[in-house]
């Protein structure tokens, strides 16, 4: 392959690549008529509509408020504390409150309705997720309490706010699933499905969780939109609390019922276990072990581990077990 | 540890940190030296390489081209829409062909080759793979379909493009694997590992995946180099399409066979089940319930579950079994 | 829903959005009182503390340095490389021991201390992680070629730094560690709390690992505190090395424990296996097949597999077996 450099060669080459502009027309030109067959991949109108940047930055102010002085470069002190939070929620609502009333035009366009009351309605909605956040701010200390209790490796506070992956998921899902009650559309499960890029962790903003929750390393647990997850709960890695086995209709035949299991008050269940189906519930204070497949319900108090799984053993291992 | 503030002593500290600068330039040198011996760790020479920056703006601009009006501040409309694909997808053509040549040239330096046509290569690749975009867009189409056909929580199009990461993974491998099958160097791999951190979904480039695919939550899954899956196939989280075990010099013997698994049409695999070798075919139609490894092949038409693994209880659950 | 516009409405409108700014100051109360009640929740003081966007850059600033020329725009010449380097290193130095400071700092205001030392230290404890560079350069050198030798998919030197989460995962890791040796608090776990973001792999700082190392794919790795790691260990997805079930207050009673296992040299693990316990050794050269739960010793040149699970066919499939 090595060619000997030739000015003749160079003004081919450059010519060469200037017809490849002629190869972009008509490519656009099939975009654009898929476009317009396939509704579902654009959304061409005339009204714009939430961006993931605005949603994410709505995500990062929520939680300077929330964790006052953790995520800002400007030290707080108890004298601008007051003054911090209150210019903090004030933007919030304000930010919140536009990406609301794009949601729900959008949602007005799709439904080709006129959409007069969007205004009034997304600001309302805003206004009622701020007054949440006192509550919010009540759980999430309790989640983080759960934390330090559940976690030998645990350092204290900080180390739980700066870097658990678990608190951030959660402290993202109560926020979502106060949008989701407040029937916003589009923004909770952004919101959510920002946490799940984050962290591994994919909870749906529907599910309903009690206070003082934990989630150790995370990555790989589902947890699906109609969960009830009761008080004191202790999840670790891979777990899943989803749907039994769907026919291949599912999307339309399922939607609206409650496909995911109930775990009670006081729950651990270990790493990568999957419990499945809308009428198993595990019962309060059980414990599932690791690795466990449950598609049915445990009674309270009760200890479930696998049978210890026959291994074959070659090489030197062999002669023992 | 409570010490008292004295001047001399915040002269001694400065004078304490001054010195440590010293401590740099035999760092440096050994630094410097290691990159010439282990040639691995530097990219030493005269010539640029792609960044990841400009292969995630390359990504961003196309998913533009794709879903046009999702991911824009501005609104498109009917009479723009044309204008905006062809001014985004001619910057497209522009910034994939800058990055490709550089791949290109990159390749050429490391077979210590010249590089005269790299130039002109490069921007061939490039409006090739241009020429791809309105198939990946009706593959795209076909794929959101299979979505909310999949999945009861789904409540449109929108969210589906907005929040899936199912969606965001394939539409990311669909445009990596056309790169690959143009041979392009480097980047259809950076592009899926992106996709990779963001979803936790990791399909090589050199998979075949056909129509209408979906992956629901999709954390764990890895889909190799050499699987071929067909049309409507559906996967859930932590399922892998692998290579059987491996020895430990695997990088060298197994390079360039067919060592991961084919998926015929209509194939369901649930959660975080494995398949593995590249002669285990799952025939078409056939369902592979969750948590199974499977490493024969399975006929069409066939349900595969675990037998119910014996669980021991203890405590109240002891009495019932 | 179909609304006329009417002037009169569009006040109403506004008026109505203009009295939900009064909900604003209670909420602003209720937070900054929980503020002073729960503690945990707020960082309210006079200190600064570490912020992500700066523990990220550093992690940025070091990948340039150890692997110069693959994570710039500008291109590294021989000429160049050791100017290079030496603006990097001081640059990084700098901000690390910036960053070190305010770690240090806010742990003697948590423990209510002065803290006139802490300049110093920081200082000190930054020029310290600069002189293992050399040592952690030579560290990912082996690392690099370890994933070479076992990844059959593996094109090269490049495929590997440029989009390998392996090599991402382990190099943050490895500076971790070593800023975990000097005692620095909170910096590392943000470090590898943001590796376990970006590539799904959770890497305590504390645990101890090996040359040669390398995690193929890596989404749901786990490895535990006071995990040990032995040379030439490969591991697969979904891997998890960690602590046996703990009881609801383990966060108080095992901390500072051996909680976690001993994986001796050229062990290889399979995805999805979970090796569990402080007492548990893998002896040297075993393998370790996918999908199993070990929570006792395997001896020295070992394979362990998982019996053939007994599996249900029904459909076509009914007829083989």
């Amino acid at each position: 392959m090595t060619i000997e450099i030739d000015p003749k060669k160079c003004v081919d080459e450059a010519e060469g690549i200037a017809h490849l502009y002629d190869e972009i027309p008509p490519v656009v030109k099939k975009l654009a008529a898929s476009c317009n067959r396939h509704e579902c991949l654009g959304h061409v109108g005339s009204i714009p509509i939430p961006t993931h940047e605005a949603v994410i930055e709505i995500i990062h102010q929520a939680r300077r408020i929330l964790f006052p002085g953790y995520f800002t470069q400007t030290s707080i002190n108890p004298a601008n504390l007051e003054y911090f939070l209150g210019q903090e929620t004030t933007e919030l609502f304000e930010n919140l409150a536009k990406q609301v009333v794009l949601a729900i035009q959008h949602e007005c366009f799709l439904a080709r309705q006129s959409c007069t009351k969007c205004e009034k309605q997304g600001h309302e909605k805003a206004i009622k997720f701020i007054e949440t956040l006192p509550e919010i701010n009540r759980m999430l200390a309790k989640d983080i309490q759960a934390a330090l209790d559940g976690d030998p490796a645990a350092k204290g506070h900080d180390e739980v706010i700066f870097s658990y992956p678990g608190l951030l998921a959660v402290s993202i899902y109560r926020m979502a699933h106060e949008l989701h009650n407040l029937k916003v559309p589009v923004i909770p499960r952004i919101m959510t499905e920002h946490a799940h890029s984050l962290t591994g962790i994919d909870i749906h903003p529907g599910a309903t969780i009690g206070q003082s929750f934990f989630i150790d390393h995370g990555t790989g647990v589902v947890i699906g939109e109609t969960t009830l997850i009761g008080d004191r709960v202790r999840l670790y890695q891979g777990v899943t609390l989803g749907a039994l086995s769907l026919t291949r209709d599912a999307g339309q035949r399922y939607r609206d019922i409650k496909r995911h299991p109930t775990i009670e008050d006081d729950v651990i269940i270990y790493a990568n276990s999957t419990i499945l189906g809308g009428e198993t519930t595990i019962g309060a204070r059980s414990v599932i072990g690791g690795n466990i497949w449950v598609t049915e319900s445990v009674p309270a108090d009760t200890k479930v581990l696998l049978k210890k799984p026959e291994l074959i053993y070659s090489g030197n291992g062999s002669t023992v077990k």
